[in-house]
C-alpha cells in the first residue's frame, strides 16, 4: 500500500473540485491510499458541489481565512493556503510519511501576493529539497491517451513524454537559456525517463524540436539549429541515445502523434504544450524529474473561469495519481 | 467554368506527384478546369509514379535542365523551374487567362540558390503584384476538417482560420514585428476573411493568442500581452469585432478545436502551425490575402524525405483547389 498526498491547490481555482470529482475513482485504485493536504472545509464544499459520497480524508494545513476566498479571484489567502499545503506535503514526503505527492493547480499571482516569489510549483519543490538540477516533463501514458471524445489517440505504445528546454520564461529571455549543454541535458533526461517506462528491452526514440520555423530553413530564419541544437543531438547520439533533430516543431508533433517518437524535447513552453493539450489535454500529467521525492501534477491550470461551477474535468488528476503510483 | 493554375513546385519535392495523385479527383470538381504550370515531362513522370490515367494538362514554363534534378536534393535548377512556373502563373492570372493560382510547395534554399532571394512564395506574389500589405492565412474548411484517420474534427461550422502576426522569421527577430498596429491588422484581416466565409448573418469570433507562456501570467513572464496585444484587442472590439484575448496559446487551440472561435490570430509560426497540423494536416490550405489575384496553396512543404516514393498525401492540394474555386 502506497500513500499519495494530493495538495489542494488554489482554493479559488478548480483544484478542490477536481479532487472531489476524482475521489471515488481514486478509491478504486488498488494498493493506493490518497490523502488531501489542504483545508477540510474547502474540500467538504467541493464534495458537496460534486456530489462525492465517499468521505475525503484531508489533513488540515491552512489558516481559516482561506474560507473567505471567492471563486475565480486572485487572493493572497488562497496563495498562502496553497503554499502551506505544498510545504506540509513535501515535509511528509521527505519523512516518508507519504510515498509521493500529486499537486492540484496553483495561481502564481496569488502565490506571489502571499509573499512567495516562486515561478511555480516546481521551484518550491526544488528549493525545499535543496536541488538545482531538475526538470518538468509532460507525460501521456500508454493506456490513458484518449482524445477528448473518448477515441484512442495515436501516440506510441509506451506513451509520449515532452521535456522543455525553457518553460516559464518570457519569450524574449529564452535565447540565453538554449545552449548545447541545456539541450543535451534535456535529451538525456527524456531518454532516461522513457527508458524506465519502456524497460531494458527497448530504446526510446527522442525527437528534438527546432527553435525557428522550418528548423531555420537551412539558416535563413535563424542559426540556433546549426549552432546549438544539432551539436547537442550529435552529442546525444555519440552517447548511444536514439535522438533525431532538430526537426520543425509542427511536423515533429505529427510524427509523435503517429507513434514515431517516445519523447519530444521542446525548446519553449508553447511548442510542447499546444501539441500536448491537443493530443490529450484531459489526461496529460506533469512529472518533476530530478527530485529526491516523487511528484506528479495535473497538466492544466486553475481555470478560474470554470472554477466552482461543478464542470471541471478531473481526468488529469486521476492519471497523475496513477503515474505517481507507477513511479513509487 | 473557372480555370485554376496549379504550379508544379520544386521538382525534387512532392509537388509533381501530389498533383498527379490528386488529378482524377480534381477532374470531378464541377465548373473547374485545372492546368499545371511546370515541365510536362516531370508531370508525366509523376503521373506514371502515381498511376494517373487521365491526361494532365501542363503548360511548359521551365528549362529542360530541371529534368536532371535528383529527388530530395536542394538544386538551383529546381529552384529556377519553380520560380519560372510561379511567374508565368502570376502573369496569366493578372491577364485573366486563369482565375486563381494554387501553388505546390517550393524549397526556399533551392530558390535562393537560383538567385531569387525571397523568403517564400508569398513574397514573390506580393512583389509581382506590387502589393505591400498582404497576409498568409491557414484555413481548415467546414467540410474538410477530418482528422488523419477520417474522423471528423471539432472545429466550428464555418471552418477555422489562423492568421500569423509573424511568420517566416527567426524567433529572435519576432519581437520588433509584434506591435499594436500589426496585431490589430491581423485581427481585422481574420475578421474580414471569416465574415466572407460565414456570410452577413453571423459575426466571426476571433481568438487572439498571447506571446508568452500562460499569457505572461499577469506580467511575470513578459509584458507584451499588457503593452501590445491587449490594446490591439481593445481597438478591434471598439471597431465592433468580436475579438477576445490575449489568451494562452495552448488553451486557445483547445477552444478552437471545440468550435469556440472561427479564427485565431497567432503571434508566430509554430504557435499556429503546431495546432493546425494536428487538427487537420492533410486538409489544411494556405490562403494569401490582400493580393489582386486569388492564391491558395497546400499547407505543407516539399517533404524531400518522402518525395518521389509514391506515398505523399494529396488531400491538401485538392482542398486548396476547392477553396480557390470558392473564392473565385
Amino acid at each position: 500500500m502506497k500513500t499519495i498526498a494530493i495538495t489542494m491547490g488554489d482554493a479559488a481555482g478548480i483544484g478542490p473540485e477536481i479532487i472531489a470529482a476524482a475521489w471515488e475513482k481514486l478509491k478504486t485504485i488498488p494498493n493506493c491510499r490518497t490523502v488531501v493536504y489542504g483545508h477540510p472545509h474547502i474540500i467538504r464544499r467541493a464534495a458537496t458541489l460534486r456530489n462525492t459520497n465517499t468521505e475525503i480524508e484531508c489533513w488540515p494545513c491552512c489558516r481559516n481565512d482561506v474560507l473567505d476566498v471567492q471563486p475565480g479571484t486572485i487572493d493572497a489567502r488562497a496563495g498562502e493556503a496553497a503554499y502551506q499545503s505544498i510545504c506540509r506535503a513535501i515535509d511528509d514526503a521527505k519523512n516518508n510519511t507519504v510515498d509521493a505527492i500529486v499537486t492540484a493547480p496553483i495561481n502564481k499571482a496569488a502565490l506571489h501576493l502571499a509573499g512567495h516569489h516562486y515561478p511555480g510549483h516546481t521551484e518550491i519543490f526544488a528549493e525545499q529539497c535543496g536541488i538545482d538540477n531538475y526538470a518538468m516533463m509532460l507525460y501521456l501514458g500508454p493506456q490513458e491517451h484518449m482524445s477528448r471524445d473518448g477515441k484512442p489517440s495515436m501516440v506510441g505504445h509506451h506513451g509520449l513524454a515532452v521535456v522543455h528546454v525553457t518553460l516559464h520564461s518570457a519569450m524574449r529571455t529564452i535565447f540565453e537559456q538554449i545552449t548545447v549543454d541545456s539541450v543535451f541535458a534535456k535529451i538525456r533526461l527524456a531518454d532516461g525517463f522513457m527508458q524506465r517506462m519502456i524497460g531494458p528491452t527497448g530504446k526510446p526514440r527522442i525527437g528534438v524540436c527546432a527553435l525557428n520555423p522550418h528548423a531555420g530553413e537551412g539558416g535563413l530564419f535563424g542559426d540556433e539549429e546549426v549552432r546549438i541544437i544539432e551539436p547537442a543531438v550529435h552529442r546525444a547520439v555519440a552517447e548511444g541515445i536514439h535522438a533525431a533533430g532538430p526537426k520543425p516543431a509542427d511536423t515533429i508533433m505529427i510524427d509523435a502523434q503517429a507513434g514515431k517518437y517516445d519523447a519530444v524535447v521542446a525548446m519553449f513552453h508553447d511548442q510542447g504544450h499546444i501539441a500536448f493539450k491537443l493530443l490529450g489535454m484531459y489526461r496529460a500529467v506533469n512529472i518533476t524529474l530530478g527530485l529526491p521525492i516523487i511528484r506528479t501534477s495535473v497538466a492544466h491550470g486553475t481555470a478560474f473561469d470554470k472554477a466552482w461551477q461543478g464542470i471541471a474535468e478531473s481526468g488529469s488528476l486521476t492519471e497523475a495519481v496513477r503515474v505517481a503510483l507507477r513511479m513509487c
